[in-house]
């Protein structure tokens, strides 16, 4: 069927993405067709624009739309604490808890012998860095409750130890679990009782 | 946040497609930004390709890149039997099932007295007419086994009856079952059993 060629590709590249599978693709790609001038248009332009334009910020390894991102260029969120997460996802999940004001530092992964990801493989000196330029205080450890979250999280308060006060989400993070499962509410109450360490 | 505007706009739209929610909008675009040059911009290129170009067949309902669909233009496929289906959904699951070697009629609904629809909603006089213009020996009423599918089917019945062989899909289909969420193996035992009404 040489002219549904075009269609089929689009269902098969959908189906790609991650929580979609072969039958979720053919059902979004068909509204997408039902609709083609309200949704399908407006989302290929979106998704170009998106493709030119998306960019992961030189300072802190969120994803933005210019190399430096707007938490990074912003003065209110310089209140002397970063956010360490391991991906940018994680960092999402804190803005929409809403209760941090300050910046983050992405690592993009975690600490593993096995897979052979060393300290300079998650930006990890890149932090060490930002201690001293940007006058940090307090760093918080928002990793998540696995054994490499909390392996990366040890190493990262020794690396630092001494010279900011270095704090981990605490209450309400459950064994095991990941932050970008956790309702906002429970976010906002971790972040709250952070502790030191 | 101004510089990722973009970003969200676009998950707002993902989050709307059919079985992606915000949760798995917000991963999809994370993992197709990850991913922009390989995933990204050939999926933007091939959605606006797609919607310039796709279109309902004239004939059958179908969905194709042209006026006229493959399986209407293809000679192989005038065997004389017309497979009548409420959605092109179910005309890709018939596909799949790789049993039917005829042509399609996509009625795009059923009728329903509550939200009132006709049989002119549903392109039925389209199909009386496809009756003569094709030489069309058997009509197989491959409807959903719901309500409104099978009211649906016995209209078709009653303004055919005596015109051509009508049968429908019978071993296989569960009660209230739809044809998209089947197996291609029980697709094409129906098909094989099926009976005259
Ligand atoms: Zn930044
Ligand atoms: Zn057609």
């Amino acid at each position: 069927m040489s002219s549904t060629r075009d269609i089929d590709k689009l269902i098969e590249m959908m189906a790609r993405l991650p929580g979609l599978g072969p039958r979720s693709a053919r059902r979004a790609v068909l509204q997408m067709i039902r609709k083609r001038g309200q949704l399908l248009a407006p989302l290929a332009d979106q998704m170009a624009k998106v493709a030119a334009s998306a960019r992961e910020c030189l300072n802190c390894g969120n994803i933005g739309t210019e190399d430096v991102c707007d938490i990074c260029l912003s003065e209110k969120r310089a209140t002397g604490e970063i956010c360490v997460v391991q991906d940018v996802s994680d960092l999402w999940a804190m803005e929409r808890g809403g209760a941090f004001s300050g910046r983050y530092h992405v690592l993009g992964g975690t600490l593993s012998a096995l897979d052979d990801i060393g300290p300079e493989d998650i930006r990890i000196p890149q932090l060490v860095a930002r201690i001293n330029n940007e006058g940090v205080t307090e760093v918080i450890l928002a990793l998540n409750a696995t054994v490499d979250g909390q392996t990366t999280a040890h190493y990262i308060a020794d690396q630092l130890e001494g010279r900011v006060r270095i704090t981990s989400l605490a209450q309400g993070v459950p064994i095991g679990g990941e932050l970008d499962y956790l309702d906002d509410g429970t976010i906002s109450a971790a972040l709250k009782a952070r502790r030191s360490i």
